[in-house]
């Protein structure tokens, strides 16, 4: 297993510290790859405490970073396996970035760093050679009164086959996400890319729509939100609703989308993952091929009436995704058990791990190859 | 005068901070806005030293916060005038963001906290209400033997109006910078939604290529550079050829741009504006909106042969800002004399301030009114 930092993939680290220095003499490299060991390090001479926090850690764990004699902190730690992680040092109680690692995702409110071990699981999140465009699109939700933003992935060779058109996969975040969670922490445009680059996956459309009902785009943007009672009947399932009758429309107008359900995909997690159950139940016409991910459901009188809507429109895939260790688990077996029940085909996919991305990533990578065949 | 961080121009601090802490009670706010100070705050109760570093500050200034017995750290300023900076914490000697400001701005690897400071000059940098699709799209350049990424702004109503040509501007960055950095720094996407839906600015497309000719695309995108001696007599002006010679042909040929020098403008800042000069003088058919910013010339025995090319080619405008203060303003007065002394008609937009994204902010929201017209 190689181990490295996402850019040491493929800039070694020496070039990534010369890129951030300018080749001065004795560069810090933060974080440094050896065989299977990664070292971190953080120049702070005036501190008296530096953390590691890692999300590879169990909650609440932190590393403690020892002083060398040059006022450099440092510790060596063996390599998680192959994947994605986050993390950030705590400077005397304080949460910073590593200054030496520019590779950054958000998640939510937070920036931070990125650390990918190279491995089989890890290799569709590098950068392939086909890519495609990814944009950032305004649509207008009539239903919520506001402007809204969603991030939409175009494959390679959209915009060079003009005639053609391209099924669509409609991709959801969980609470806490916006859209740009499923193009920063779920790498979507790189797994998407290689899949389709591999013969692996069909070319298609990744719509990520912003499913926070009352926000016009991700809060970094800095846009006012909309106060919207989720709670209130009239606004039960408010987002589904303009997903399935405003944004799915929006993309069949404006893109070369196949206006067909058997070209249409819902996939989500957590929340995302409560809108793609609650979508395909109001209306079981609109997608063929349902995925999903760390969500469960609840038991409820309507439940096996709800699946048999479901069932009696017809589906091609229905795919769910869980880690073992996710809190989520439970409300899984209920749906799978619910899904047998009712004798409706389906895939349940467990991993290792619990409601994190390292998951929601490898079931993106895993359904992707199944849609649209 | 307003001050307000850039989401407190529509969202008051309070809102963010709900928004952040789920309206915990007692919720820590930073940057908070009265008047027309502005008071910072980090809860770092370990630390033995918090300062603040703003770019408003001259050059190696910090201000002090102080720490107050609830281990809450605090300082309140008089707001600078109405313009985004950035600023960061400095904990112990090490260079943090400020935990409760999620509005962050990339410049080259770094990572800094926004402030918006609202007024005249700053309102186009809010968001408006009609807004154009920003696209990271990646094309092949034969000459540089890679792929690389550029960042394309599609002014609002280009999808719904799909027999409609648009003009094009060639907006390039400076040292340091990449494909993100008009859209980062810059608030392209929001200078000019405001412009062209007040009228100001014709619809355009902005096209923000990758001007570091080793690069295919932005650092943090993890992705190889090539190794190209810029020194070497072969290499002369690649990233200008590069610009010209398969740029501009791919932008024409995928996108509905108007193919005529009439419109095509050429616009960049510092290294960027080096390109504007020299694509012009290079290409003199090519553009005919030239607007270097803090940029110099260098004299030569041949700057008046190549300037009286750009003017037997004919232009319609040659716009040249610069900072009172900025290095490069020397270089832009020879610039200024030349053009004068080859009776070649244009304008010198100065501003106070050095080479910072204050003033190129400024130039773009004062020249993009009159291109195309």
């Amino acid at each position: 297993m190689a181990v490295a930092a996402l850019f040491a993939g493929t800039v070694d680290a020496q070039e990534l510290n010369n890129f951030n220095f300018g080749g001065r003499a004795k560069p810090i490299v933060s974080p440094e790859v050896v065989g299977d060991s990664v070292t971190f390090r953080l120049n702070a001479n005036y501190a008296t405490q530096v953390l590691l926090s890692g999300n590879w850690m169990p909650m609440g764990q932190t590393v403690a970073l020892k002083k060398g004699t040059d006022g450099i902190w440092q510790t060596t730690l063996k390599a998680p396996y192959a994947e994605i992680y986050t993390y950030n040092f705590i400077v005397d109680g304080v949460s910073t970035n590593d200054p030496q690692n520019f590779m950054i995702q958000r998640d939510g409110t937070r920036y931070l760093n990125m650390l990918m071990v190279l491995g089989e699981r890890s290799s569709v999140y590098n950068e392939s050679t086909k890519r495609g465009t990814v944009e950032h699109r305004w649509y207008d939700s009539q239903s919520l009164g506001i402007n809204r933003r969603m991030t939409v992935y175009l494959p390679y060779g959209y915009e060079a086959n003009p005639k053609k058109k391209y099924p669509v996969l409609y991709l959801l975040h969980g609470g806490g996400g916006d859209e740009e969670a499923w193009t920063s922490m779920g790498r979507t445009a790189q797994i998407l890319d290689n899949l389709i680059e591999q013969g692996k996956a069909e070319p298609m459309i990744v719509v990520m729509p912003n499913g926070n009902p009352n926000q016009q785009a991700a809060s970094t943007m800095g846009l006012p939100t909309i106060t919207l009672d989720t709670r209130a009947p009239e606004n039960a399932n408010a987002y589904v609703k303009s997903l399935v009758n405003e944004i799915v429309p929006f993309i069949e107008k404006n893109y070369r989308a196949i206006p067909k359900k058997s070209a249409r995909a819902i996939a989500g997690l957590s929340m995302g993952g409560g809108h793609t159950t609650s979508a395909t139940i109001l209306f079981p016409n609109t997608f063929d091929y349902i995925c999903p991910m760390s969500c469960g459901i609840r038991e409820s009188d309507h439940l096996d009436a709800d699946l048999q809507g479901i069932k009696k429109a017809g589906y091609k895939l229905y795919w769910v995704g869980c880690g073992n260790d996710d809190f989520a688990m439970p409300g899984t077996k209920i749906l799978d058990a619910a899904l047998t029940r009712n004798g409706m085909e389906h895939t349940l996919f467990t991993s290792d791990g619990g409601h994190e991305w390292k998951n929601w990533r490898l079931y993106l990578q895993t359904f992707a190859q199944l849609l649209f065949k």
